[in-house]
């Protein structure tokens, strides 16, 4: 039998208080079948985004439980943070890595969806690709209103939840439960401080503004490093290379003047999205990803 | 427990007969712990060069089941081809991938060469990390003289076997077992026929007349195509990049006014040769291969 590996990316709404976090992802740890990767807590989000891979239905049930002890810890009703936010466990993205399908991952989206409420009373929206309407598929339209705004949002017909009832859990608020694939975060460094560089090469490149199909970008400015930064999400590196976004912006900074300094990779990565950069720069012929051992050995 | 996964990479003297072939890497599949990668077959080099991975004992044992065969089916004494040989089963490199130092693959390497001389009366050579002394490190001093030239040179006390007596199996020669680091076979094309300037280029990159201190290179016309190209085992990949030797090529081809059309990953790569490609061309800070998805799902 072929075996499925799904990983899921819960973020819970605590970043600061450190004893907290160990107990909300305690349940992720010494399971069978299920590999807690990562978790990196942002004091100024005031949130920790967690890594988990393994077989499915065990990393359903091993998340289930830590957004259970979330629920129990996080108070949404005294939580300030800089990120927008709905709920203790604000949303829980499935992404298929082996063996499986963006629809495999909708469907234990679903599951997931209903077992929240059902276990702990907390109203749950489907978004991106397990969304039931195209207007819940941008999660950013989902959590417009935040917390507070909740209770009289989910009043309008269009927002009620797909589980649930339409009136937040009292502490807890309200769940995003979705299914996408994996993107890279990803940020290029230019040698400038003026942000309006950053955001102008933003919009060459982004969707939204006439760029490439799957890249979601936005210009920072980064004060201690004296720099600014195109900073983006490429929703998916098998359509829109990480090669050809870096190579774009050095091309689209050239008109400023501006030199490229580098770029980072924030957080997990997937090899395919490097080793085709590489084969790219190398001009590699005849290549394809099953040349490579970790690949071979992922089978 | 940590588990441990050496590669083996044993070559055997059949590159035309299909059904011996398949014979040959028949013990290798099916097996617990095992997995046989690749197996590919040179009708010019009358050859098979095959690939497997798993559990070090596990593998130990279905390639030494292997060679039962090979030594049962391969004639020497009749074997014709382009590649300098002297054994049914040429070489048998240990390779350390997981969790294993390359002493454990030279043990591995010793147990090896015992074995196939008991079991099968075959004399063995160790060589590379495994050889007793640096004369035998290198594989191309011991073949040297082949299967026809092995038992009077064998007569030397220097070319004494480190397994069996001093004499060849009759119709299967003599093997040589080693232990090495993984390489990489890679082959950059240039757009000249003149394979003197694929020569000049490859003794600027190879150790030997002193380029890189992990380069092995030649240079060789591939008629077909109307190219030439630098071919070359680049045998510490981490400490001699890909990308390194490619931009090196570019830069010495300069000089002859020939461009650098490509390059091409002969076998299987490791992830991390590629990886580390991609974060030079992307000028990636702050990366490590624990940010690589599968480097964490190896571990």
């Amino acid at each position: 039998m072929v075996s499925k590996i799904v990983e899921c990316v819960p973020n819970f709404s605590e970043g600061r208080d450190l004893d907290k976090i160990e107990k909300i992802v305690q349940p992720l740890r010494g399971k069978e079948n299920v590999k807690l990767l990562n978790y990196e807590a942002d004091k100024d989000y005031n949130r920790v985004v967690v890594t988990v891979m393994g077989e499915p239905q065990a990393v359903k049930e091993a998340v289930l439980e830590a957004i259970g002890v979330a629920t129990e810890l996080i108070d949404l009703g005294v939580h300030e943070g800089q990120h927008s936010r709905m709920g203790a466990t604000d949303v829980v993205p499935f992404i298929p890595i082996k063996n499986m399908t963006t629809e495999e991952c909708v469907d234990l989206a679903k599951e997931m969806g209903q077992a929240i409420y059902d276990r702990y009373g907390v109203p749950v929206f489907l978004y991106e690709q397990a969304a039931a309407t195209p207007a819940r598929k941008n999660l950013a339209k989902i959590r417009k209103g935040q917390f507070e705004g909740m209770n009289e949002k989910m009043k309008e017909d269009q927002w009620k939840p797909d589980f649930g009832e339409a009136k937040i859990h009292e502490t807890a608020g309200v769940t995003a439960v979705g299914a996408r694939m994996p993107l890279v975060a990803y940020n290029i460094d230019l040698d400038t401080e003026n942000v309006d560089i950053a955001n102008k090469i933003a919009r060459c490149i982004r969707h939204s503004n006439g760029g490439f199909r799957y890249i979601k970008a936005g210009g920072v400015k980064v004060e201690e490093r004296g720099i600014t930064q195109v900073t983006m999400n490429i929703t998916d590196y098998t359509k829109t290379s990480v090669y050809r976004v870096f190579e774009t912006v050095k091309m689209e900074a050239k008109r400023y003047g501006v030199n490229v300094l580098g770029s980072e990779i924030v957080g997990l990565v997937p090899m395919e999205a490097l080793v085709d950069s590489a084969a790219y720069y190398l001009g590699l012929y005849g290549f394809s990803m099953d040349k490579v051992i970790e690949a071979r050995l992922m089978e």
